[in-house]
């Protein structure tokens, strides 16, 4: 098959949207559809403006013999709102009170299409990073966890409350929840980061940070480093925060039991962002 | 901003790759790139030829005043072989033996790429069945059953071991462990299904399939239909077992712990495609 441009074009778009983050030789297009390296140059400049045009992404050109290019997932600070506004709304409706103050929360993170663009936007946010590794606690942070890898194009670790067989040997410690203080386990098998990797933790909710430390005192036990913590929703509260650098998309600023009320803001995505 | 052709074909690419399954009105096209409607049907033609050729799906079209144009993810034999191939390969390492005879496979379930493929090969097997809500066991499910969902549209609903504060009022059910026969408590929070839907039902590991029975059992509690079982591993065995119409990718054949050999084999994906 002779590929006319037309056809190059919708068959470079997928794949690169398919292997984001990964250098990709000029030459694997050049061959791929037996064109000379200078049509797929002009080529990559219609899909880079598209792309930058749409909010779709960067692509990013590396020049020379060891070069290629590399689709670099972004979102617009327009569309990054657009999914903080729809997690608040859909958060505010008063039915998912649950008893203690909780928020019902389950069936946005069993969204594959809303879970997607979270993980975009995380992507986003940590795109100039170096990240190994995206650690998470089961169970309702995979989701997440496992949205954000995909555009990062790097694996994902689930930390566990309790040691399974098909884990293999594991690594176990002791933290301290945050809100009831009460002492929990958790365990990570042996195999699944290798000494000196950088990692991003995230999960669905914050408060006071428990889990989220008792994971950075994991990392530790590995020899890896914290690369960011990423969460969904973090609730406001007074006590200390045992985790300060995070992002978050949501705020629950409070929750009124009587008059079934909940109170959402804007979480820290921007204002960190500024920061740093 | 005035799109090309060119430019046009990037974009719509991206935008049917991201909406798998969903009917998209040509008037949303032609709204977006202010062109007639006929330069998009000669878009669509393009993009539609190039995704058969390449294998990366199918373009449906759908004609009159309610019509437009659905992706419908789809893999050929080829490409659904080869990521038989690669399981098989990489579950043969001798270093994946555990104890007991079991595999470990959690590095697997955690590559984002490959899941993104295993999602792609059932929701090729599945395109054609109308489903509403995957469904898996808490923990190592959770990866395919996001992966598939996100190829077909539809949200996933995570059945778990305990019942958590965060999950609202549950249906629980008990049930018998295939293989140690012990009895088991699995619970579903009980807003996430409605009565009559039709539901895939995925796992990683599946030997007599107790587990995969008991969310069966579950689904009648729901009044919801069991549609399909999409398995990663299935171990063969010489009971009776629990659960029969299922598609497979991988057979574990067996497990030798003195001389530490895993012998594996395809799965049951062709030959009971085929039957049907």
């Amino acid at each position: 098959m002779k590929w006319k441009r037309s056809e190059r074009l919708v068959d470079m778009t997928h794949y690169l949207l398919e292997h984001p983050q990964q250098l990709i030789p000029l030459t694997y297009f050049a061959e791929t559809y037996e064109a000379a390296k200078s049509s797929i140059s002009e080529d990559l400049v219609i899909v880079k403006e598209t792309f930058e045009e749409k909010g779709i992404g960067l692509l990013q050109t590396v020049p020379g013999a060891a070069g290629g290019v590399k689709y670099i997932p972004n979102m617009t600070e327009q569309a990054v709102r657009a999914v903080m506004d729809e997690l608040i709304s859909e958060l505010s409706s008063s039915d998912r009170l649950l008893p203690g103050g909780y928020l019902f929360m389950t069936d946005l993170l069993g969204n594959p299409e809303l879970m997607n663009r979270v993980g975009k936007v995380f992507a986003s946010a940590f795109k100039g990073e170096k990240i190994d590794v995206i650690m998470t606690v089961a169970t309702k942070g995979i989701p997440i966890a496992h949205a954000i890898a995909r555009h990062l194009n790097v694996p994902v670790v689930i930390v566990r409350r309790d040691s399974k067989v098909t884990e293999g040997s594991t690594v176990s410690i002791n933290y301290v929840t945050g809100s009831s203080r009460r002492i929990q386990t958790m365990v990570l098998s042996k195999r699944s980061m290798k000494s000196g990797q950088r990692v991003l933790i995230t999960d669905d909710f914050m408060k006071v940070g428990g889990t989220m430390n008792g994971m950075k005192n994991l990392l530790e036990e590995f020899n890896c480093t914290l690369a960011g913590v990423a969460v969904l929703v973090e609730a406001e509260h007074h006590e200390e925060r045992l985790v300060d650098d995070f992002l978050s998309l949501v705020k629950l600023q409070g929750v009124n039991e009587r008059d079934r009320s909940i109170t959402l803001g804007e979480g820290n995505y921007f204002s960190k962002r500024g920061e740093s």
